[in-house]
């Protein structure tokens, strides 16, 4: 359920390919539904973003993760906090289309723009080409930027209302032009504020039936080739 | 909310054209989903039959139609009580598939059988036969049909838990061989038992943006040219 | 979260101290809250009974019991079926008093008359005399009574709306008259109608801990000196 | 529903005894519940406080207002943020005691401590001391403290738990020893950050008749000789 993303952990011992939180890619979108015009997250430098990685088919997406956000931006600033759907569709490729997430946004009336994340691998049925750049290990996802563009939160399935909106308040109330420093403090503030989730013993959605799609990397020839703790709950990278 | 099958109302009246309760037609399909083989209201006399006319896409039908139906099917032992779905396309045909209503189907994992209603219209983009056939307003409709294989309820919209068992445990008592008579005072009997939902000044879902897709009848050139009083959360066929 | 009254069964094994559904015993009531004139099961042969025991203080009263009780009153029509409270105080005795129901009823507007159950034991705080009549395991409880005035259904714990709402329906549909060979049948159509709670792998409320408060028997000295089962999920009376 | 405190406005205005927000009273407890020791508001100086003031017989607190302290309490650290209840009893003192909180308390689990608000008026059945010091309307009513004491947020009835993680999160990222210039910022940000749900059009559960429990100032001669606008949503000290 819950992952932090490894933003400001030292990189002496990352390679050259290796994930960069503080750094991390841009979307690849092959367009853009719900919205007047293109979105980037480097266009939306300044602001805070939260993303929801979704598919239309996925349950734990419907009934959790897509009200979440729509909560979310109904009760905070656009101004100061966005929050953008992305399709990452991972199965079911040949009717999760493009057409049918502009039906489904429409039935539902989902009030945030939608990114349809580039399809992967040859065939273009392999993982979208956002997912397998942040590492996503299936849908719901959510992750958060803080206004200076860095990966500050990557969570997989169920995150709590609570915590989320106790971690976009913090970020944003941080500097984007910050030093590096005070977004260290911030970080132990934060961690040290909010109750560590995986030392819970309570209900954990993460590989509920209904909560979260995960998508097996085998099957995609998905191997990222480097450390990943698939155990329940959450991996870090290292 | 309500909308009770005219059973057992005088026919002087109807023309020869008129829907007869006591006599519905057959279902059109043109597939089953999640069955073993083909299904039929002629095949399931003998038994009760709840049948949930929804879409994949209707936000009422994945909220509330469907996990109501997966309920029934739960409690309700099968040797009495059948739950179908049907599946019942008016509006975005093209991304609403069968190919899409099968990855649905498997990501959701309801356990019971679908039909997929035959498309209607010239263009397959009017109607769906059945759909057109019954007069449903929209999607989610339940039908219950007693075991003699005739229409004893139809909804449009939200049903209460309370009200749909009480009235599929009624029409399980009844007998299927007993005479007309005794069905009227069944009916009777339920009518009393419980109160019309219709009085009440209560939450109505009918209308709620996310309680039930409805069509609209002039798209389609959809005109039953017969005298209905569908009562409070509907329209008026004239 | 099930148990079936014995209603029905051979009675030659019983002592003459037993229990008998047929002819239950009258509530033992020092006071009725909510109702414009003391009730009893005798003046409400006639019409189906669902009785409700509960605590002002036990969480799955307040939670599950009473909103559900609340739900059947308002769907169920009063003429048919009658909705009752029974406050049943087997602890806290000195704060869950006439007066505190009271306050209780008027802050949520419970739409049903309660019974006070009449304290039991010598110094008034042993098990309340209708609940140790009835051999209650605690709160909340669901006794539903047929026409007759028998008893037919006894659930400590949580039951399911839909499985409430189908028997109430078919305990209506019974005639007060009937001669018992048609409430046997009657039993064995809703038998076979019905899943066997018992039987499924889902949750059961029974014991959570706010879903019903159980009263340890040795506690009040309560010894119904015959065979119980004590097993998860209801007992059988013998 | 919503009412900001009126922190760091002008007090220029402001006679002797007027609500002081950055200097509030002292709570009036006539004992603590589930606490190893008394508490007060000056002792837990140095961290953020949330205080939940209820009725143990108000269903908006039971339903909304109690589980949403709880989540609180087991998301936010307590050495950062110290979530307490005060029961504060303006309606039927006679059975909502301290021996009925204390059994209150032990049926839920409730996981925090609970303060009793000192009874008011010369028969202790005025307004409590500390509700009425606080100008509180009803119950459920949320106050929260910064770390340096200074009250900050003063809501009454319901308020989504995403408005108060922000604020929590907002507030326990403040330095206890910051300039009040920083504590103003701090404001202008969260302001920015958050939607006023003032100007939503949604669901309001103000005065739902099991939302909140509202006190009638005149019954207990309660007048606080001062401005109060108490419209929809909120009152402003001034």
């Amino acid at each position: 359920m819950y992952q932090d993303a490894a933003v400001f952990t030292s990189s002496d011992e990352k390679g050259s390919a290796m994930f960069d939180p503080e750094n991390p890619p841009e979307l690849s979108v092959t367009r853009w539904v719900n919205s007047r015009q293109p979105l980037s997250l480097k266009a939306l430098k300044g602001k805070v973003v939260m993303l929801m990685a979704f598919q239309m088919l996925c349950p734990g997406c419907v009934q959790h993760g897509l009200p979440q956000a729509k909560k979310i931006a109904e009760q905070f600033s656009p101004e100061e906090v966005v929050v953008i759907g992305l399709h990452s569709v991972f199965e079911h490729h040949e009717v999760m289309t493009p057409a049918a997430l502009e039906a489904f946004m429409h039935e539902y009336s989902w009030p945030f723009p939608v990114a349809i994340d580039a399809p992967g691998g040859d065939t273009g049925k392999g993982l979208p080409k956002t997912m397998e750049a942040y590492e996503m290990r299936g849908t719901p996802t959510v992750l958060l930027f803080d206004s200076a563009g860095r990966l500050r939160r990557h969570y997989f399935g169920h995150v709590e209302d609570i915590r989320l909106a106790a971690e976009l308040m913090g970020l944003s109330i941080e500097d984007a032009n910050a030093p590096r420093e005070a977004s260290v403090a911030l970080e132990r503030r934060m961690h040290s504020t909010l109750l560590d989730p995986n030392s819970h013993h309570g209900h954990d959605h993460d590989h509920g039936d209904d909560c979260g799609c995960g998508h097996d990397h085998g099957d995609h020839g998905h191997d990222h080739g480097h450390g990943h703790d698939h155990g329940h709950g959450g991996h870090k990278h290292k």
